[in-house]
Formats: structure tokens, sequence, C-alpha cells
């Protein structure tokens, strides 16, 4: 059977000194798919290190123009073959078509390309600085070097090594990407890596500009992200993999952006159930079993008052969990994941309320799960009762509204989100407060009364947050011009020739509208 | 002999637990001077920690008003004991009382705190950004925990860890910040805490908003950067010191900030030979030189062409070397350590020219130091040929003027500033452009036709650069507003009750003039 070729230095390439061969999984039977799909070994990513290196400098030469073109003209072609893409993301990870492969993650990743390109455009992204007195002007540009971005899982469009968040900030700041792919959709993978280099070769940018690989051994990450030659890595999927390949990346000098899952706390305050129990409830449920509960923004831990409400939400939200179909897991390895962590829950005072266990085959399945546990009880054992299980399941906290609800708010350790539901009226107010300032400082982003799992594209967006969830706290994941920030260096231009500056850093303004702030002022005139 | 007390939790307290005393040093005659200072144990690192996460949180109280009134307020009282302040730091570091630390140091560490106050009240610092449609609105806040600040022992003042740009950026931005004053000068220190704890007896900050200790052992260092109440750490002096407190702190998930010293690579093309060699021997001598050649930005590699004219300009430097008086260094260690390195950069094919011998005391001193090296050499050896020689020392690099040049800048490490010189006329152009290619991402700060030791207070300045010399290249050291992204958390606040938000995400501007980013424009207009 036939091994595909990876994508390196501007061709598909025949991997050389593959370490294996792997096949995608259909998750709903658990069947092997169609095509055999290298492991790659070390000469693959030297190659692809060296022409990420060449291409780096050649990128220096194009103009945000030119990258913003191959973004847009790169999402129209991946809407030419989006019958095709979508069809293989489906078997690959067996998430429904409609509405979520189709008409959500798709159109939010070309979205994601064509908001890249127009930040590309405008330009103010890259924080033009002129001091003309003494002769100094900074910027944001390119890291020099290309960026090494793992994609997860769980999206296997919208968040795609070559095509996702991450791929879209990287090269609209001017770097050349080297894609891992993720090995639960490697043909998926292989139809967008393949849009991509057909853009790339009507482009006037390097071929090398984007490149990938689709599974390697994981000694074999950590050298990559350690690299000399890597600008930076960014990584979206489990916190053990994302922790080793941070540690590395860091330990070399790198920088190193993670967006890792994580409990998402969200608190249910006691006005908030005598006001809407019952949508909250419905809420929570459509959150936490979208996708199987397979988001990085699921909320795992649910904090009610310890009281007759809290009891009743939890029957509710349990009668409801009972009633919906288990959904699909992406792996085959998820129902034991998801035991061994309700085990690990269960070990620490934990009981279960509802599910609690893998479905027989076919397919990849675990029962929709909640447990429960007292606030003191989770007080004794905070950090153990803060395992993720990353599934259709979560944790309920029944802690006594007040002291103890912001006891469990202090020993939370870093989510991306934290939620907090409240009365209108104003009577939860105190306590929601006193909650919320618990929070602000452990999460990326805290919301009121709605849930976490909706990650709008927005300029004021953030995904991103607190360690372990997130490697650095000043970064976002989605929301243009921000996630470029991650991928570039403030670059310092020292008494040069105006005729050597960059463009943004001379005297007229290169777009006409660009933000620069010169001489302490922020204008879109001339400097 | 009584031993000080340090500053923790708002108030002077005898060290508990210290685990040594020291004394400070005149470093011009090796005497030991007044006074012995404790080296801090695990109970006062423990009381700072407590002591600055309360401080955290009462800070978020606190208005960006209070905070630019309290940094203004610690200016003037820092200015009403210069006179104590800069006497101290003469004797304690030997440095020249003018005009270096009385006209050129003491204003900018007052210049700093104001600039920072000014960014706080400005407020446009933080990126407030604004989605109404989809009810999103993010900025930078603070870290939620304190700052823990090395400060230097080569910038007494303006770069001291509780008053120099890393504390006015820290504090701006909201932080408490815990710093580590440097055991070469103690009562400096003290008399600019105790300034520092009057202004904040005055203010509406909680007192243990600035914390002081005098030295610690380095297993407690690292212990302290890997706190989980830490928010972040920034850390300024030698390579093996910062990088290992780096890795400590970013594996806990704490965003670390270096700035380190550097061999700043100067190149002299031979254009610029011909045009103005004497005035660049001057100004390169002159850089090299001051304060005994201790600056984090000093030139200490010189890449000449390895010509006629090279050698001549080599030979001009040295006559000026062997003529200037050899400073006081700030260390009784460091001329053993500047013999260390010079006899690696020996091992390794480099020769003095002149100097290469530490002098006998009184103080600690050594000889105005050049030495030299083929650049085929070089090119054999790069890496151990960029040993730092943290003094009156530089080596140059004497390449053919082309190729061989290139290929030096291709083999140097990441370092703060890169320097070309290149006549006037334009004829060095073509190389003087390849040259910039390879510094480029390998520098914060490209200059050219100026030597590296001015760095200028401009919001312009990039005082930072790539690993080694920076912890990461994203951020600045020097000049605000952007000294202070690095101490600032994004926080995201997603369908938040309006009137729960902070000032600077509400509908009105809070100033009236604060710049945000709100619905995809950049306005001073209210939401």
């Amino acid at each position: 059977m036939i091994v595909h070729p990876v994508l390196l230095d501007g061709a598909w390439r025949t991997s050389e000194g593959a370490t294996g061969a792997l096949r995608a999984i259909d998750p709903s039977d658990g069947s092997a798919l169609e095509g055999r799909w290298p492991v790659s070994g070390a000469a693959d990513l030297e190659r692809a290190l060296e022409a990420g290196a060449r291409a780096s400098v050649g990128l220096r030469a194009a103009s945000p123009e030119t990258l913003a073109a191959f973004l847009e003209d790169y999402a129209a072609e991946l809407e030419s073959y989006a019958g095709a893409i979508v069809a293989a993301a489906r078997r690959e990870t067996a998430l429904p078509e409609e509405p979520r492969l189709k008409s959500v993650e798709f159109p939010r990743m070309t979205a994601q390309l064509r908001q890249a390109a127009a930040a590309a455009r405008d330009r103010s992204w890259c924080q033009a600085t002129i001091d003309r007195k003494a002769e100094l002007a900074s910027r944001r540009g390119a890291l020099g070097g290309p960026v090494v971005i793992f994609g997860p899982g769980n999206f296997p469009l919208a968040f795609h090594a070559l095509a996702g968040g991450d791929f879209a900030a990287a090269i609209a700041a001017g770097n050349p990407v080297i894609g891992k792919g993720h090995p639960g959709h490697p043909e998926t993978g292989r139809l967008i890596a393949a849009a991509c280099l057909r853009a790339l070769e009507r482009s006037a940018l390097p071929r090398a500009t984007a490149q990938m690989f689709y599974h390697c051994e994981p000694e074999l990450g950590l050298r990559l992200v350690a690299d000399p030659r890597v600008g930076a890595f960014a990584f979206t999927g489990s916190r053990r993999a994302g922790l080793a390949l941070k540690e590395a990346a860091e330990r070399a000098g790198k920088p190193a952006f993670l967006e890792l899952s994580s409990v998402n706390p969200v608190f249910v305050l006691p006005g908030a159930l005598v006001e809407r129990a019952e949508s909250i409830t419905q809420e929570f449920t459509t959150s936490c079993l979208v996708a199987a509960g397979q988001y990085c923004t699921n909320p795992g831990l649910v904090v009610v008052p310890g009281d007759a409400g809290g009891a009743a939400f939890l029957e509710a939200a349990a009668r409801r969990f009972g009633a919906a179909e288990p959904g699909v897991l992406l792996g085959a390895h998820a129902p034991a994941q998801i035991a061994a962590s309700i085990e690990a829950l269960a070990r620490h005072g934990a009981e279960v309320v509802c599910g609690g266990r893998a479905l027989p085959p076919p397919g990849f399945r675990f029962q929709n799960t909640l447990l429960r546990v007292s606030g003191a009880r989770f007080l004794e054992h905070p950090d153990a009762l803060q395992t993720e299980a990353f599934g259709p399941v979560s944790l309920f906290v029944l802690a006594a509204a007040g002291n103890e609800m912001i006891a469990v708010a202090r020993r939370l350790e870093g989510s991306l989100t934290g939620t907090i539901y409240s009365h209108r009226d104003g009577r939860d107010d105190a306590l929601r407060d006193r909650i919320a300032a618990e929070l602000r400082p452990r999460v990326g982003r805290l919301i009121d009364d709605r849930m976490p799992t909706g990650v709008t594209l927005s300029s004021a967006m953030v995904h991103g947050g607190r360690f372990p969830a997130a490697g650095h706290p000043g970064f976002t994941g989605v929301g243009f011009p921000a996630a470029m920030h991650r991928f570039s260096a403030l670059e310092c231009y020292d008494h040069v020739r105006p005729h050597r500056l960059p463009p943004e850093l001379r005297g007229p303004n290169p777009t006409g509208r660009m933000w620069r702030l010169i001489d302490g002022e922020w204008t879109q005139r001339d400097a």
C-alpha cells in the first residue's frame, strides 16, 4: 500500500527515513481508512528546517500585499475544494458535517485567512513607532525563522497546522510555517496542504513558505522546536505533550505559545438558579456535549450552591445528559483516557451522578457523564479534582454560596475561560464580584451569563489565558490582529538611513491609513 | 556590627533566617565599606511573596492616576535625596559622579519613572479593544502577582530593581514589585528603597507594592522566580545566572524577561574607513571604554576589512586604548573573569594586540585590551570567539570585505544590538545591506554609523533582542509604553455587564484622549 508523500521544500516528496507509517481510523466504527501516512524521521525535519530557514529570508522581501494576496487566494482555493475537505474531515473525525464542519468550521477557517490578510494589508498591527528627534524607529517584524505549528485533533480545519488561526497569523506576520498535521486526520491535511501549495505556486512567495509533515516520534518533536533555525513554536492540544514541547523550546530560547485544554470553571450563583435554572441547564448541556465535549473551552467544572437549588440543577442536568445521544470521540484511546480521568476524580471523592462508562464498539464513545463533589472535599484535593476528562464530562462542585465558593475559585489553576452566571436584578452581585476577582488572574476570558464554548472570531477575543492552560499570559491564539503579535519580534532601527528603512518606518504613510506612533502621537499622517 | 533590615510587607524588618551577611566594597581600593547586609533566607522571601500577592489584589483597585501620582511623587522624593544616593553609588561602584552618576544616570532614573507615570495616565498602552456586536472587550491588565526584578551591578540607579525601568514599567502596569538589590551597591539600594517607602506611605497604594531584599543564595532565587504567586520575572545581568533563572521561571509557567550582556557586533566597512577612520576610532574607543566597558551594549566584537585599512584602524584603536586610563571595575571578581574570557579567546586563536592583563591593587582594574583574529579563524570557532569579556575589551575580526564578512555575520548569536558603519556616498551599500540582512534577525536594535552604547529613552527604543542576549524577541526593557507590555496579561471580558467592566472598556472614553480599537477602528471617541 502506498505511503503518502510529505510537503517539504515546495513539493510533495517521498518521506526520507520515515520511522513508520500510520493509518487513519473512522472513529464512528473503528475501521481503518484508506492510505498510509509516513511518520517522519530526522531527515524530513532537517529538510523542512533548511528550506524554512531559506524561505524566511525570501519572505523578508515580500510586501504585506503579497502575503495578503496569497492568504486570500488560498482561502478561495480551499473553498473550491470544500466538499472534498469537509468529507475527509467527517470521515476522519466523525464530527458532523452539518452544522459543524461545513457551516461552522470551514467558514471559520477561511474567514481567519481573510482576516489575517486584511490585518497584513492594514499594517497597523506592526505598531510602527517613530521618534524623529532621536532618529529611532521600531516595529514588529517577522521572527527570522520558520514557525513550527502543531495542530490539534479536535478542530481538523479551523486550527489546522497549515490553515488555522496560527498559520494565518504566522504567515501574515511574514514567517514561513512548518506544520505538523495531526495523525487523526491526515487525508484532511493532505487536501489542505495541496490547496496551500497550489496557492503558493501562483504567488510570489517562496514555495517553502508552507511545509507539512504528518507525524513524528515525540523525541523528534522536542528536537524540532528547539532547533536554532526555528523562529517560534505554537501548539494546540494536550497538556502533557504541550508542556514538554514548551520546555524544550524555551530552553533553546524559542518563544512557545500553547493553547491547552482546561477545566474552564463555570459558577452558577443562587439568584441565577432562582431566575432561570432551566435555560442555564440547557445552555450547559449544549456547551458540554457539543462535539462530544472535545472543545478546549469545554465547561468541565461547574460550581453550584450546595443547597436544594444546586442539587435540583444538577439533577436536571443529569436528566438531559442521560437523554442525549453520546457523541463519537476522536481517537481510539479517548474512552480509556476519559475513564482514567474519572477514576482519578473518584479516588479523590467525586461521585458519578450519571454515565461514567465507555460504550461498547463500534466506534469510540463514552456515556455523557456528570460527577459531583462537595466544596469541602474539593478544597481538600483541589489539584486532583481539576483533572481534565477530555470528553462529555463535567464535575459539579456543590459549595456553600459565599466564602466556600470563593475558596474554590481561589484554588483554581489557570484556564482559558472562567464563567459566572448571576441574577439579572443584581442580587448576586456582591458574590459575583468576589468570585470574578479570583477568576480574573486565572483565566484569559472572563464571561458573564453565557457558556465558554463560543470562541468568536473578533479582534477583542482572547483565546489564551494562564498557565498551564496557556504558555504566556500576554498573547491570544484567536483574534486579529493581536494573534499576529505572537509571531513577531520587536525590531529597532537606530540612526538608519531613511532609504534603508522598511516602508512602515519611512516618512510617508505607506498605506495612507496605517496607524503609527510618531513622536508620541498616534496618527495616520506622514512622519 | 549592625546588619541592616530588609524592606518587606511595607516596613523595614530584621531579616528572618538570614543565611549570611555581606559587605560592600569600594572598587577603587578594595576596602570594605560601612555596614553589613543580610543574605536573605527562605523566610524573607516567603514574607515578600505573601505580602506581594496581597498587594497585587489591592492594586487592582488602584486607578492609573493613583499609580502615576505615586511614580511621580517617588521621582521627586528621589530627587530630594539625590546627593546622598549619588554619593553612595559612587562609593559602592566607583563610577564617576560627573557626568555619569549625577548628570546622566540619576536623571534617567527619574525620567523613566515619570514617563511610566505618563503612560499609565494616558492608558493607550493597554490596547483596549471593543467589539460591540460580539459583546467582547479586551485590554492588557496587571499580571495578578508580584513582578520579581533582579537588578544588575552596572547601573546602580537607572536599572535598579526598585527604581529602574523594569520597576517603573511593572508598577505603571499595576503590578507590585519584589526587588532583589545587587550585592555590589546595597547602601545605594537602601537609600532608594527608603525613598520608595516614603512615597508609598504618602500614596493610596498598598505598602507592599514595593519590597526589597539585598541578596540570596542562587538556589533560593530559582525557587523565588518559580513560585506560583509570582506574576513575572525580569533580570538584567550575567548570562549564566540569567539563563538558569529563566529556565526555572518558565518551567513554572512564569514569563521571564532578560536583558543579558552580549558582544554587540560592529561592522566597519571599507568605504567608511576611507572616509572617516579617525572619527570612528574615536567613537569606538569612547563607546568601548565608557564605565570600563561594563555596559550591556558594549561593542565587544568589531569586524573590519582584513586589509591595510583594517589593520591601520586596529592600530589606531590600540594606540587610543593604550593611552586611556583603565577604568575601575565593579567587582572584586571582575579582573579574573575578564582574564578567563581572554584566555578562552586566545585558546581559539585570538591574539592580544594591547593590554591583556589585570592591574595590581589597589582596586579592581584591567588593562584596556584589544584582541585580533582572522575571519577564517573566527569561522572555525564562532561560538568560542563570541565569549564575552565584560570590561574594556574588544575582539577585532579581520575579515575579507565581502563574503567573509557576511559569513561572520551569519555565525553571530543573538545580541542586543548590531552596528554597521558605511561610507556616506553609498559605495558600501551593497555589502551593508547583505550584512544588515544577517544582523536583523539576530539583534533587537540595528544601528547605522553610531556606536551601540547610547540607549536613548524613547518610545521607539528596543532594549532587548535575540536569545541568548534576551529572553523573548517580542519585548523591550527600555522605552515607554512598550516596556509595560512585558508585565501585562491580555484579559478578555465576554458578555460582561457594562457596569462591571474596567473603565477602559466601558462606553465613555475614560480620559477623553485614550486610543482604543472599537469595532475595528482606532479612535479616541466613546464606544
